[in-house]
C-alpha cells in the first residue's frame, strides 16, 4: 500500500510518498520518496495553482499512490495564511477525488500524537521520530518534505491494510 | 466584452453573466445568465470540488467570458467558513487561469462601495442597485447568484473596454 503525504501550502507544497508492507522497517513502512512542488511567487495565483495540479498530477503517475493524506488546519494566526493554503487545498482534494483514491485528513496536533505520543512535542522532536519510524539516515530537508512524511506515516496508522474506498475520517 | 462573476462556496457557488457593450442599458451593460452551481451534501469535499469545476467548464464553453471577477474574503467569522470557500475559491481560480482569462477580485466592500457608493449598504440595498444597473424587472434570487451579478458589474466598472490580458487588481 502506498500513500501519498502532502503538507500544503500554495509557495511550496511538500510531498512524502512511503509504502506499508511486512518487513520493511520495524513497523512495515519505507519511505519511496519525498520532495516539494514550488512555484514562483511572479506568478499569479491561478497560474501557481495550476503548477500545482501539473505536480500533484505527475506524483501519481509516478507513484500510483493507494492513498492520500492531507494536513488539515485548525488554527491559524492570520486570514492572509489560511486563504492560500486553502485554495491550495481545494486543488490537492480535487486532483486527490480524479483518482478516486481515498483521502486522509490529520490536523498537525493530530500528526504529533500520532508519531511522538504526545500533542505538545515540537517540530525537531517530530522529524527525528518520523526519521526512526522510516529509517532514514538523516531528517529530511526542506521542512515541508519532513512534514509530508509525518503525515503519511501518521497514516499509515489508521489506514487498513487492505484499504477500502471508505477511510475512516473522510471529509 | 463577456464578465463571469462568481461568489464562491462549496455548497453553492453563485454565477452571473453580463455584457458590457455600448447602448444595452443606461450604463451599456445587459444581463445574459445568472444562477447556482450547487454541490450534494452528500458527497467527500474532493468531489464536490469536482463537481464545481465541471460546472464552471460549463459555464466557460456556453457563455466564453473575457474577465472573470471573484469574491475575495478579508473579514469572516471562523474558520470552518473560510476554509471550505476558500477550497472553492482554489478551483475557480485554477479554471481561470487555465482559460488564460484575466481576473479580477473584489472584497464584499469594494462591491457596496462601486454599487451604492456607501460601504454599509445593506445586502437588499445592493441587490436592488444592481437590479436597476442591469435593468432586471425583479432582483435575481437565490441571493448567491444576486451577488454573483453584483461582483460582475463592480468588474465592468474598473475593466477596459478593450481588455488587455494585463488586469489592474490581478492577485
Amino acid at each position: 500500500m502506498t500513500i501519498l503525504g502532502i503538507d500544503p501550502g500554495i509557495q511550496t507544497t511538500g510531498y512524502g510518498v512511503i509504502q506499508k508492507k511486512k518487513g520493511s522497517g520495524q513497523l512495515g513502512l519505507q519511505c519511496i520518496a519525498y520532495g516539494c512542488i514550488t512555484t514562483p511567487k511572479e506568478k499569479t495565483r491561478g497560474e501557481r495553482l495550476w503548477l500545482l495540479e501539473k505536480g500533484l498530477i505527475k506524483l501519481f503517475s509516478e507513484y500510483k499512490p493507494d492513498i492520500m493524506a492531507v494536513e488539515s488546519i485548525f488554527f491559524f494566526k492570520n486570514l492572509k495564511t489560511v486563504m492560500p493554503v486553502s485554495e491550495a487545498r481545494g486543488v490537492i482534494l480535487l486532483v486527490g477525488a480524479k483518482k478516486k483514491i481515498p483521502l486522509y485528513e490529520f490536523t498537525p496536533l493530530q500528526v504529533k500524537l500520532a508519531i511522538t505520543g504526545y500533542g505538545r512535542a515540537d517540530k525537531k522532536q517530530l522529524q527525528r521520530m518520523s526519521k526512526e519510524i522510516l529509517q532514514l539516515s538523516a531528517v529530511p530537508k526542506p521542512d515541508d518534505a519532513a512534514d509530508a512524511l509525518s503525515i503519511a506515516v501518521t497514516c499509515s496508522f489508521v489506514a487498513k491494510d487492505n484499504q477500502s474506498k471508505h477511510p475512516i475520517t473522510q471529509s
